[in-house]
């Protein structure tokens, strides 16, 4: 829990402050900030470059679980390989008096660490159960299972929570103490990742009701 | 507009048709993938290691400009090497009748290239000012702008947009034909992230209005 990582303003304000006044463990925060988040950003060297894909996740313990097509060249490229996993949630824009002091709110993980394939069939399923179920609580055994062709069309990588920053920023803008005086409007625009209501399949059969888990996932 | 990315489920069905039924080029549905962000994630390579960095961007035509401290080492590490800036709508969550076909609804755009530590003062400040606006469409004009003391703490990274892939995901789930009958809700849970009320510093003086560019940027 200790790499440094850019902030999201050229300010570097962030801290472990907020989770510690919490009496939160950095771990405890680390399991907030990942368990929140739908999708990370999975960093991989590929040929020496830097890729950076979106991908769906799922936790289990101090294990990260992250899958893709086994067809994915850049998502094969990351098994054995240290991999950055970052998870961010933006929470507003933070409008300071002066230009500089401008930021966001948000928490963010970043997660390092070395992927493993994996090849145990009951730990896949178990991950791909995670990464379905993170999604959407309740749906894996709600919706059809996968088959063995299904199974082995899809890879499966983990990532042990062993190296990680987790950084929370909240709060009102911290501007120079001469810029108190200015005529600057100055706060924060809140921003938060809102669920629609649930649209039906035109196709789906029209006496199956939106279920429990659907109507769960939608308001929370 | 070429290289391969990930997709966020299994089943790699993401394409660039919808905007080409839309009428629309590579080039412009990349910019709308990134006009349309707040917050890209710049994947670099530290030490050999990947690193991925939540931070705020602008573009100026085919330019990207990306900012950070001075201070931070994985910002600075980019200067002159590949990097990949990845910028991620997440726009619902499919929910198929089996567990293989669930996927996302999303546009996303993975831009590589080159990064340039720019150096000349006028672009820094353009760069400054285009990033600034892009978070809140004319903020910088309405805040005190930076010193040379806060020029010098920022850096400015280029990277141009002549490699690119974009993806955009809508609609329905795609489920395997015999599932149609299964006894299972399909459909898609839509999200976005949405504004709320801006809220004022409270050591804003009490003379000061929410000005038109804040309640224009939280109302859309």
């Amino acid at each position: 829990m200790s790499i440094d990582t850019t902030p999201l303003s050229s300010t570097p304000r962030t801290s472990l402050r907020r989770h510690r006044e919490r009496g939160m463990s950095d771990r405890e925060a680390l399991y907030e900030v990942l368990d929140a988040g739908l999708v990370c950003h999975l960093g991989v060297v590929a040929d020496g470059m830097p890729v950076v894909l979106p991908t769906a996740y799922g936790r289990d313990g101090d294990t990260l679980y992250l899958h893709g097509s086994s067809a994915n060249g850049a998502f094969g490229a990351a098994a054995g390989q240290q991999v950055c996993v970052t998870v961010t949630h933006m929470d507003g824009i933070v409008a300071a008096r002066s230009v500089f002091s401008h930021s966001m709110n948000y928490r963010s993980a970043v997660v390092f660490g070395t992927a493993t394939l994996v090849r145990d069939e009951d730990e896949r399923w178990q991950a791909l159960r995670l990464i379905t179920d993170h999604l959407i609580p309740g749906r894996w055994a709600a919706a059809r299972q996968p088959t063995k062709k299904e199974m082995a069309a899809t890879s499966v990588l983990s990532v042990p929570l062993t190296e990680a920053s987790v950084k929370i920023r909240t709060g009102m803008p911290a501007d120079e103490p001469e810029d108190y005086d200015l005529d600057v409007w100055a706060g924060v625009l809140p921003m938060s990742l809102t669920w629609g209501q649930p649209e039906a399949d035109p196709l789906l059969r029209a006496e199956i009701p939106v279920p429990a888990h659907i109507r769960d996932r939608a308001s929370g």
